[in-house]
């Protein structure tokens, strides 16, 4: 029977992706909103436990053995027992749009008491242009009732694309474990109704939680790096994510978004497990930070491909002074660039990758 | 009989600054919030005709006569019949705070329908650092109830020291004469509950309708220009404050804050008289914003009267070729801080003006 209800916006040109442990009892809450989109699970852990779906969803699911599969030798550059192997489902997708959430997100309340379609907020700001040139005081100018104010100059109105849009999270804030630890009551009721764009030439801790991007944009930039199992560090995934594409956004005119949607995010993870996945990059983002912000992309890296390439060459020259991980990093970046490349050959983004998932 | 109201937070160290050309019947409206503040009101055009201050309120008043005695022949620096004038407020002034407003804005409401009051919010601002050398997606971490997020490097949480504090406005607006005649019927009516910082290295349109500062750290760079009467440019005095305020608040390790407060503004002015007034300005920011976006003020200049008169010469240099203008605002530049220096000596901010004003 066919469905009678109205097709959501993107619907064919956007893939929600969800990495999880558990089943996805979830997406329940998110029906109105996630139905009628496909979405790449990418489960995380043992590949022998089966991870439930609610009936209904259109989905694809790759386990680790998938991942082993489909990479062969590459899949080394997918981290495991972390979230940050959300990655891969950025690279089998061959949609224009991602949208990614964590398993622990609902959908939160406006004030107003209405329930918050995050997913079709993320559309309408990567939809509209950003402005990372100057600041608009009253935000973002596009939205209804709003516009650039005087002294905006006229001929930064058109704005830049937009490539990836940031959302934020009600309840239990995204703190790190010291601050979790410190503050264990704090909740975030604070709606903020904007969105803004961060503007060129300064970074942001971007949360992997509640994030939507225009893939061909962006996409082979968004690497969640090496996390989790046998790495020194985890937490970090989606922070080290946000510096490299923040920093390959500015050099390629693209304008990153944050604020509006806000997700209700549910329970707030182990403060002493946390502290011991963070307490490496505590340390090492008081250098990685410097060093993303005085990056300098030479002209030639007119690709993010290019771009990415270049930056994983100077975090092993800069950056592997601070810790040899970073050199692996750098050569894990390079592996994520080339596996890009293999599932997504340039001129045929439809093209079907090589060994097909578990689909529905 | 003595006042048993409770006293109010700055009420010696701050100067609440009105430029105007009629009676100020708007603050029975702010009564509860200014009336323990001293007043100092710098009265535009026709110095013969009286301004009338509701009962009550502590202020000194200066017309265009009081500022050509105190001022003499650097009194050129100070702009005619343009709300420029009140820049002249802030060089009198002998407090550490200046909070500055324009006599159409009235008391906002936030959504709880509680009567907002702006300056108490902009005393917050101004007393808690900003952040401008990374992005906090919480907004101001230094409010209750909200941190710095995950992934914000633990170096940089003391923040820096807040400079100034720009509010915004409900009702009307600010908009430019093309806006305004494009959407005529267009109202701010969405309640943004943030304060962010100005990130270093970006720009902002500075509106000075809503503004507070700490006039230590900044006053000598708060000229609001050549505006006005005799001037080819009306309604970028602001705007130009602003640009060169931002950028050495960046040079100097300050930071500048927007968003909360709101007040409501009135009356939208004449886009007709408007256009008339910015057609230059719209026309030359082309040029000054860029130039303000790649100054590099050397590290000599360590005091915010050195950056002023390096940045004077920068104009001259480099904006003099798009207009002669330039160079003559220049030269003001350089006037208005040998004006600035006369009244207010270093090591004795606390001595009196010369010639005193009429004061009440």
């Amino acid at each position: 029977m066919a469905s009678v209800k109205p097709i959501p916006i993107l619907k064919d040109e956007l893939d929600i992706v969800i990495p999880t442990i558990r089943n996805l009892d979830f997406l329940e809450m998110w029906r109105p909103f996630f139905e009628q989109y496909h979405l790449i699970i990418v489960q995380d852990g043992d590949p022998s436990k089966t991870i439930k779906v609610p009936e209904g969803f259109d989905y694809e699911l790759y386990n680790r053995n998938d991942i082993n599969r489909i990479l062969g030798p590459k899949s080394s550059c997918i981290s495991f027992k972390d979230s940050a192997c959300r990655c891969f489902g950025y690279m089998v997708s061959k949609k224009k749009y991602i949208y990614t959430i964590d398993d622990d997100c609902f959908v939160a309340k406006d004030p107003s008491g209405k329930e918050i379609n995050a997913l079709q907020q993320h559309i309408k700001n990567l939809l509209s242009p950003s402005t990372p040139f100057f600041f608009n005081t009253l935000y973002d100018p596009y939205t209804e009732g709003a516009d650039f104010v005087r002294g905006y100059p006229f001929s930064l109105r058109e704005g830049a694309p937009t490539a990836v849009s940031h959302g934020l999270w009600l309840n239990i804030p995204d703190y790190d474990a010291p601050t979790q630890l410190v503050k264990p009551l704090e909740r975030n009721t604070r709606y903020v109704d904007a969105v803004l764009t961060i503007p060129k030439g300064t970074l942001f801790p971007m949360c992997g939680m509640n994030l939507a991007f225009n893939r061909e944009l962006i996409g082979p930039a968004m690497y969640f790096g090496l996390m989790g199992d046998g790495q020194p560090i985890g937490r970090y995934d989606d922070m080290w994510a946000g510096w490299c594409v923040k920093v390959i956004c500015d050099h390629l005119g693209y304008g990153v978004k944050t604020g509006l949607p806000y997700i209700w995010h549910s329970k707030a993870s182990n403060p002493f497990v946390n502290l011991k996945k963070e307490y490496n990059g505590i340390f090492w983002q008081e250098e990685a930070i410097p060093f993303f912000q005085s990056v300098v992309l030479p002209k030639e890296c007119t690709t993010v491909q290019k771009c990415y390439i270049e930056l994983s060459k100077q975090v092993k020259e800069k950056l592997g002074k601070v810790d040899p991980y970073f050199n692996k990093l750098g050569d894990a970046m390079v592996t994520w660039i080339e596996a890009w490349d293999d599932l997504n050959p340039t001129g045929s983004n439809s093209e079907k990758i090589p060994n097909g998932p578990i689909t529905k």
